[in-house]
């Protein structure tokens, strides 16, 4: 069905970890490291690498910062050939700390950025890639951004970034076909040196048809994650992925186990996925954080007052 | 977004009832409804009219037959402009005991049917027509049909049937938008004098998506229920559907009512939607009532072992 070119990037634990402060045990993360491989997933992200200057190891999991010490503990004695992939924000991250690809069990470095920040994010994903490491850059809320803006910025990655692949993401899941479509036509022009990837969130049950939209214009680096588990909607699930990419190279099997074993507990205690205040963040294009915000609240299944606050504040604004 | 041709029709009663052998009571039925009603979506299907000689009253749920009274009994007192549709099976009804249209207070007959009743379904059809009845033609399991054979049938509906709308059904779910896309542009080559619909199923969760591809390929009449509710893994969700289309005529906050105070304690008690034994039914472009099946049985989480049973039997076959 795709290409020999295709990666497949499972950001289960990275993406998953916005919705329990990082905190997954070892015990899980080595489940999922453990079906990924043997599903011969290419990239498992694991995480962001966040300073421990600003963060507290209190308030947050391990995968809040990735050290090589935890990592190393989760693919110990495992038969892998799956790379592992971090994810850095611009100012969250002290270069300095990041040890040289040869001393660390990372392969990828991700930087992950909103438009306002890409000159920052281009130098640091430089620095990351004169380590050694294998590096990209993710442009965040891509909804969001002006044309014209988007261009220069694609033009300046192209021609400046060292990253190998650039990142297409749907943030607050709104894409539809269409104007992703459009997205990847104006990427492809410009982005003429490196890979193109795409990030998609589920808040409209897009994020799989999305991944298949883009694979149709070119992007080759798919992220994709267990049984769809990421913040809010979560992401384009691993499962229906491997099963429509059809490639004998990787087994969903694995997949399969690891859903029935650890995710359906999982789920119980933790929520993602279809939501309707989700779904309506989707659909008006906002960030999920108000429906995040609402999920945690006794008003949690408010949905009618939670769509007219929103279209009601929309009005406003205008 | 979309022209001023498009029909929505909510079929969460109907689709829904495969899954509790149509047991809703008066009170829910009365509240999607009312919910269909302010929303002012075009049609709501209630469920199949079958003879009451082939099923047992013991055994079904009232929307099994659709009485007449008993669809008063919702409607009554309601300010709508919501028509209402019923769902025939070819053999399952007998078209003397359906009244004239000016005697009912149904709309619509939908005559479903696979490739192999095709005949049947055309005499049905026009029998309905005959009564006064707006009718329409569901094309189920399309992904299994022929090409060949498809336009056959496609021409013959066309010319024969007194149908006012052909719908395309992927009961099994498992389209992708290509695929999806290739189907209406044969049915709109061959469909000239008709409306064409898409009912989709969710198992890869691309009911939404490739609803959207049908409106692109001009379908006109489209299919969905209220948070997914249908058969397995369920249909197109109405408040994406209405989401996407924007049109002013159709207001979601009473869907998004409705869902919060009917749907999400209904979930609880019933299950539908995005489950791994449908999705991989889906994968295989199977009929998911093995996956229904073994939902039912102890074993409803052994998703490696299911996947490994239908991927032997088709090797098998082959």
């Amino acid at each position: 069905m795709a290409g020999n070119n295709i990666k497949v990037l499972d950001c289960t634990i990275r993406d998953g970890g916005l919705m329990n402060n990082h905190k997954f045990d070892l015990k899980f993360v080595r489940a999922v490291y453990k079906a990924l491989s043997e599903a011969n997933i290419d990239y498992m992200e694991i995480g962001y690498k966040n300073s421990r200057k600003l963060f507290s190891a209190s308030e947050f999991g391990s995968w809040k910062f990735c050290a090589d010490e935890d990592i190393l503990k989760v693919i110990k004695g495992v038969r892998s050939k799956t790379k592992i992939a971090v994810m850095v924000d611009v100012d969250r991250v002290e270069p300095a700390e990041v040890k040289p690809k040869k001393e660390s069990p990372v392969s990828m470095i991700r930087v992950a950025t909103y438009i306002k920040d890409i000159e920052k994010a281009v130098l640091l994903c430089n620095q990351m890639a004169d380590k050694g490491y294998e590096t990209a850059v993710n442009i965040m809320a891509v909804s969001k951004a002006p044309a014209e803006e988007l261009s220069k910025i694609l033009s300046l990655l192209d021609n400046k970034s060292k990253a190998d692949v650039i990142f297409i993401s749907d943030s607050n899941g709104s894409l539809y076909h269409e104007t992703l479509a459009a997205l990847f036509k104006k990427a492809k022009k410009y982005i003429i040196s490196k890979e193109t990837g795409i990030h998609a969130h589920n808040n409209l049950q897009l994020a799989f048809s999305n991944t298949i939209e883009a694979i149709q214009q070119g992007a080759s680096y798919l992220d994709c994650s267990i049984y769809g588990l990421g913040r809010a909607a979560g992401n384009c699930p691993t499962e229906l992925l491997l099963g429509f990419l059809k490639n004998p190279k990787y087994d969903i099997r694995p997949v399969l186990d690891v859903i029935a074993k650890e995710f359906i507990p999982l789920r119980k205690k933790l929520e993602w996925g279809y939501i309707i205040p989700y779904a309506i963040a989707g659909i008006l294009d906002e960030h999920p954080k108000a429906a995040m915000a609402l999920r945690d609240s006794a008003q949690k299944d408010n949905f009618r007052e939670f769509y007219e606050s929103l279209t009601t504040t929309k009005k406003k604004k205008v």
